[in-house]
């Protein structure tokens, strides 16, 4: 079966080692070997953020996982929580939240564009909260935050507001220096510039936020999440040594062991800086093919997948398909109230750090194609 | 590197066909190759778990996460759950449920024993129960309760209450039939007997409980393990359609898949019956070597793993040392009151089905050595 170039905004291409790793025959979770692994990605993970004080979490699960764990372990009930809302991503983690008994208020925009600096240092001034969560990339509609700004205005505006990203679509691509930009929780899933196939949940959490919920009143609402579970787990792991609470997903986390190793060879800066101009290229060749972006401007879209309008009067099906027969397989709309109306293509980890690999060059040329096909008829 | 035999309970050996599902290149959640494969798994697991009419959930994680979701699903704050406890394992779900706010009760028994059933039936008699939990097999103390008389106790007792096995070191290997037992809950792991790596939760909730779970009147506080999200999800990939919620491990997935196709070929009970042959092979070897079984009899010893007994005057680590020098890897004892007493076999999946591999002959074998060389010294 002839594989189909998965240019969508995750999963994304896996290097052939990560892929490798993944089917490593029968392994004890508690064998030195995997332990040592183990080790190893808690130790790369906090380079991968740029958070050499963070505690990294890796357990099973989905990016999704994460933000319950966030809001079950950091937030109290009745507790207010600011949600600084670019697409859907925002509308169900503020969902997440709620369902952990968090007050939440929400900063939206208009679909494509974000929340403006002054609403959400406004909005900090008018109320406390325990909490602000920043979509980093919102998958939905490519919108990218500042989240450094974000994070300074916080600072300033209300120190004590624990600062969360969620970084899904953009941790191992996107600028984000989680200790010298000062934030509390940045979360993601490894099928994204992670590099590897999804199944895990990753983030790290600042030493702030772990007394934060070490010292909550009310006992946190999960289990399978708990902070107080996993961290003597993530500790004995990174001290080497065996430990139980349930069982890790030993041939994911040896995958994500040799796609971390990977990420930090040649330093985040360069990473980042390739993510950077795979997109600009990406995004070049959508302006020339006349078609627009659903970011309001280039400055605010995401650098790991860019949302695209339909070229007018093109149907979704038909777009989709001629780049289906031109071997590469891209995403529709996700955002319900405008999905029939823009297309997703993904240039993350391999396909944005190798272009030696030749995947941008046949995804432009595939985007070509499918304008210059299906306008013209 | 050379391989060692994997004969822990959990993860176990895996066919290399399932390995290779593992490293399946990218694919997208979406992919129409994709869609069927999850919907082949659903309608699979339906047949593992003699479940004609019960309602698969199959996410990331591992069987602790099913865990989480039935207690958050099914009970309320402050409602009664029965836990016949039989290891660690019955600790832990109490303490699960009790962090989604039960009232749990917890019927004991000595290390190695199981509670009796006239003590459960008066348990049921004396209180009403929303739930009742049964450990299939304690994976810390190798006990096997009988879930079908149980479940026939609670039909009886009080049949109103919800009947939930934990069978994450049972499910395809132990007769469990959900069905016609009547049972609400049936969870499971991916790398036990399901032949699959780490990274799975499996469960299969009965139509009643789903009502059950719909018409609670405290909505459920757990979103990324809640049935409301993922019924529908399940329900459009058996439909062979495209859906999202939270990325679905799509590598773990194709791998399941694969795996269950091999464990319905011979029909179930076919499957049952060679675990009861290979556990009374390993049982036998363990009599013959003159060691003692931790269950209290062999008619309440689990068949998916031993848990032993170490040679009187042998150091825990020589005898561990011992197997791996003979290639093995097996398991040391985990009841934090007596892990330094005993060591626990897996013989489960190919191990058990497979003799013709010869895993059996090579644990007894080493099994022999260990006794044979430490107890002379």
């Amino acid at each position: 079966m002839s594989h189909k170039l998965c240019a969508i905004p995750g999963p994304v291409e896996f290097d052939p080692m990560v892929l490798e790793a993944m089917s490593t025959p029968a392994t004890s979770h508690v064998d030195p070997a995997f332990i040592n692994a183990f080790g190893n990605a808690i130790e790369l993970t906090r380079k991968v953020f740029l958070a050499p004080t963070g505690q990294p979490f890796i357990l099973a699960g989905s990016g999704t996982l994460t933000w319950d764990m966030t809001a079950a372990n950091l937030v109290e009930p009745g507790e207010k929580v600011l949600v600084v809302n670019t697409g859907i991503f925002g509308d169900w983690f503020a969902e997440c939240l709620q369902v952990y008994g968090a007050s939440v208020k929400q900063l939206t925009a208009a679909f494509g564009d974000r929340p403006a600096f002054d609403d959400i240092a406004a909005a900090l001034k008018a109320d406390k909260y325990k909490l602000i969560t920043i979509t980093h990339v919102d998958t939905s509609s490519g919108v990218l935050n500042d989240v450094k700004a974000i994070a300074e205005i916080v600072r300033r505006v209300s120190p004590d507001t624990l600062i969360a990203v969620d970084g899904v679509c953009s941790v191992a691509a996107e600028e984000i220096r989680m200790d010298e930009w000062g934030l509390d929780v940045v979360m993601t899933a490894s099928q994204k510039a992670i590099g590897v196939p999804p199944g895990l949940a990753l983030m790290v959490v600042s030493q702030r936020a772990l007394a934060v919920a070490k010292a909550r009143k009310a006992a946190p609402t999960i289990y399978f999440g708990s902070f107080a579970k996993w961290l003597p787990i993530m500790q004995k792991y990174e001290a080497r040594q065996p430990s139980y609470f349930a069982t890790p997903p030993v041939q994911l986390i040896l995958a994500l062991e040799v796609s971390l190793k990977q990420l930090v060879a040649g330093g985040m800066d360069e990473r980042f800086a390739k993510h950077v101009a795979a997109s600009n290229k990406v995004k070049q060749a959508i302006e020339r093919a006349g078609l627009k972006l659903v970011p309001a401007s280039h400055a605010i879209a995401a650098n790991t997948l860019s949302a695209v309008y339909y070229p007018e009067g093109v149907a979704p099906a038909d777009f989709l398909k001629s780049f289906s027969e031109s071997g590469i397989v891209i995403a529709g709309g996700l955002h319900p109230l405008h999905n029939t109306k823009y297309f997703r293509i993904g240039h993350m980890n391999v396909t944005a750090t190798e272009p030696e690999n030749g995947h941008l060059d046949k995804i432009i040329a595939a985007l070509d194609k499918a304008v210059k096909t299906l306008t013209k008829a």
